[in-house]
């Protein structure tokens, strides 16, 4: 049987676009299929519009901080001015400018469900209309259908119309009451944005001791305090075990929503919390909107991946070539979210053009075969939060169970005088973690306003395995926030 | 005769601080000399008092650019808050919380003009009571006194009381019109500085065909835009050539300052100009201040440098150890701005810590000898104003200069969703130039507001040598403005 295409994609999130856009641009032919918006949850419901509500807090926060600046801000954040500026920032929820990416590349756009269906590169469509195409791609077919939010077996959760990313990035009023689930990357920003949008009350629950807890323990400390001092009530090694919607009536408006609470069983090994005598048994948090953002359930359920010997509703293991292990013949590959290798928009479009590079055979520029270098040495993760989280590669703890003999060394970000010009009470820590015997960078982590642009320079630094002794070279101006790469290098000696 | 000390540092600024504090710590006895404060020009009258002046129009431009935060920014800046905070980030004109850094380190302090005095190691000093003092080094002489504003000879210029570096950072009033001469790094920043400040009226003469003449051509088209569309007169390919001081009477206040202005004549092949049929003859500009910013003069005329052979009023030229060219025995050092190499405040410092371990005998941390790496190849410069001007390196012209065979490209900064999360309207040019040869970075460049901290991985990335196809690993975080990077690599190909 002839084949439609030499290549199918499954799904036009970052990555899904990325290895489409790549494969036609060395001239191969490329369906992709995509049952909502092309674009994909983060240009709509993740990482687009939560850092534009983040923003105008994030800079009013900074221009509050600057004596000469501080007067001139009598206002509150204009929530009405940043949902709006939201929905600009998400083309009001069409993809009408994103689609002429892919056509202009040539990319053929099947708008509807996509799924395995068993052969080598075989794709059964079922398409908005509900009649069903059937596909088949001659190279590769590339799963790219993301994540979506997990929602967690709590009594009567489900039932209470929580928010999830999604609802809440496209919220058109500020909740009065808001309590969150989950103190992760999507539970901090979120908390923060909608506290500063002019929620008056917001609580943050999570079963674990701190927040952001896979990064290094003083990032979860700073930014509890942090959150704690702008009225967020943060509450560490607790998890709800019911959630109630009040109603008015069968058909009635939705009422408040009690939260039932009760500290993290120690008992329970995998429950690193406080002794349970210090916290209080059970009680109750009533709010108006519950956020759920405890993790990401691959959106593998419905994909037929059982039909190709792989068993549904789990990430797709990959190899370094991004070709989903298990799978004979070398034609299944999988990029972003749904490869589970690192949750984040920039791995999987990395993902993607290496996978693209794969597909179609590219070397890279001194001639060697591609594959993923980054993963998981010198992944950079920023939580854009103030203060701002940034950080690539090991943690200090990550980097000694994995049975690398590091040396990290600490300066607080705000003891340079870079920081001292950008404002008053700069705060935050600066770390780097190197490993002994390499003399290389493995992680690197900066706390502190702003610290955004400052991480790619130590995944420069992981990456090119620049050695301590030249990297001592890299003189960084002054006065920038930078110059805490001196005094790290200096305190290391 | 025996010494009196180990090493004698003259000059008590970032760079003399530092080559002083770090021979005491690998246990050399140290003298510095210094006849005005202890932290120098950067700390007093350069870098940290116009950082601090521009940072309170920076952050309400920014603030002023994001939808939700805008309509909060009611006022403009409040000039006597900058002025105050500017007080306070220079310790209010005294030094007494910098000299405790270098007693802690058992640097003495002698406070007062120090020169050479002929044979090697010898240093005579004019003590503050007018007392002389004749001191020996045994192993090392540090010249570290710096530069200060050259004052060109325009007629009428020295009896016009024209403003400095020193008076402008030190103001305690806006001037209702200003008149700045020189369009390089001081002049910028101070013009917008003021302009931002409340200066009704700002010109700026530069007689170069662009601002910030010696970055990429781009830099100064875009800050002459920024800086007209924020009504800043800008007049390039022009000098003036006559000052005139008003005065109300022989003992009476100063009245006005009257600036001839004509066009640099571009029958003189040193002047890169418009064709001057172009341009008016000859006109005047009226202002209440002048700043003159027309660059730096070595503080060497009073040094003794003819007594080592030496030539005053020059910079000392180093090797690459910081080693006066010229003088026999290795004895005399020259670091920070007076040694010509790079007149920068965190190259004073790199050279410090250079000149401090070629004196101490301290091996880098692979055990190879010390010198100069970073100069000129890896010099990081950034221009705060908005918008920033931050680059590393070569230009694409110098590099071709140098005889590299080199690609750049160039991608605009607001072309990442980075940017657009930012605020609205981001503009500038993020640029690479590679060596095809070798496949590295030689420069690099980034325009738009506060890429400030965006430079420091492109000097990673030159210092480390990172080949291009390795770069490509290293992952910027989404949505940071480092995005750029990924865009620069895709256009290179």
């Amino acid at each position: 049987m002839d084949a439609d295409v030499d290549v199918i994609v499954l799904g036009a999130g970052p990555a899904g676009e990325n290895v489409a856009g790549r494969c036609a641009d060395a001239g191969l032919s490329v369906i992709v299929v995509e049952r909502e918006l092309v674009g994909g949850e983060c240009s709509y419901w993740g990482c687009i519009p939560s850092k534009t509500l983040l923003r105008p807090g994030e800079v009013l926060a900074a221009a509050r901080r600057v004596p000469g600046a501080a007067s001139a801000v009598t206002g509150p954040v204009d929530a009405a001015a940043a949902f709006a500026r939201r929905d600009w920032m998400v083309g009001d929820y069409s993809d009408s400018s994103q689609v002429p990416w892919l056509v202009d590349k040539g990319v053929e756009l099947v708008r509807g469900t996509g799924r395995l269906a068993g052969p080598a590169g075989r794709v059964a469509v079922t398409l908005l209309d509900g009649t069903r195409r059937v596909l088949t791609a001659s190279r590769a077919v590339v799963v790219a259908t993301g994540t979506r939010a997990t929602v967690p077996p709590i009594p009567g959760l489900a039932d209470a119309e929580p928010w999830d990313n999604r609802t809440a990035t496209g919220a058109w009023k500020v909740p009065h009451r808001l309590v969150v689930l989950g103190g992760g990357a999507v539970g901090v920003e979120l908390a923060q944005a909608f506290r500063r949008l002019g929620s008056a009350e917001v609580t943050l629950i999570e079963g674990s001791p701190r927040l952001l807890v896979r990064e290094e323990e003083f990032v979860g400390e700073q930014l509890r305090a942090a959150f704690e001092a702008a009225g967020i009530t943060v509450r560490l090694g607790s998890r709800a075990v019911e959630v109630r919607r009040a109603r008015t009536g069968p058909d009635g408006p939705a009422g408040p929503v009690t939260v039932t609470v009760e500290p993290v069983d120690p008992a329970d090994p995998a429950d690193p919390g406080e002794p349970v005598e210090r916290r209080p048994r059970r009680d109750a948090v009533v709010a108006d909107e519950i956020l759920v953002a405890v993790g990401r359930t691959p959106a593998t359920g419905d994909l037929g991946l059982e039909t190709v010997g792989l068993q549904p509703g789990r990430f797709i293991e990959v190899d370094d070539r991004l070709r989903a292990v298990g799978v004979a013949g070398d034609w299944l590959y999988a990029v972003g979210d749904v490869c589970g290798r690192a949750l984040l928009t920039h791995m999987g479009k990395y993902q993607a053009r290496l996978a693209a590079d794969v597909i179609t055979g590219r070397r890279d520029l001194a001639g060697a075969p591609v594959r993923d270098l980054a993963d998981p040495a010198a992944v950079p993760r920023v939580t854009f939060t103030d203060p701002q989280v940034s950080a690539v590669g090991l943690t200090e703890r990550a980097a000694r169970e994995a049975g690398i003999a590091v040396r990290a060394v600490s300066v607080p970000t705000g003891s340079v005088a870079g920081a001292s010009v950008r404002g008053e009470e700069i705060t935050g820590t600066s770390k780097i973690v190197v490993d002994e015997a390499r003399r290389v960078l493995v992680g690197a982590t900066f706390t502190g306003p702003d610290t955004q642009e400052m991480v790619h320079a130590a995944t420069i630094a992981i990456v090119g395995e620049v050695p301590l002794e030249r990297l001592w070279h890299a003189v960084p101006s002054f006065p920038t926030v930078s110059e805490v790469w001196l005094r790290l290098l200096e305190v290391y000696g």
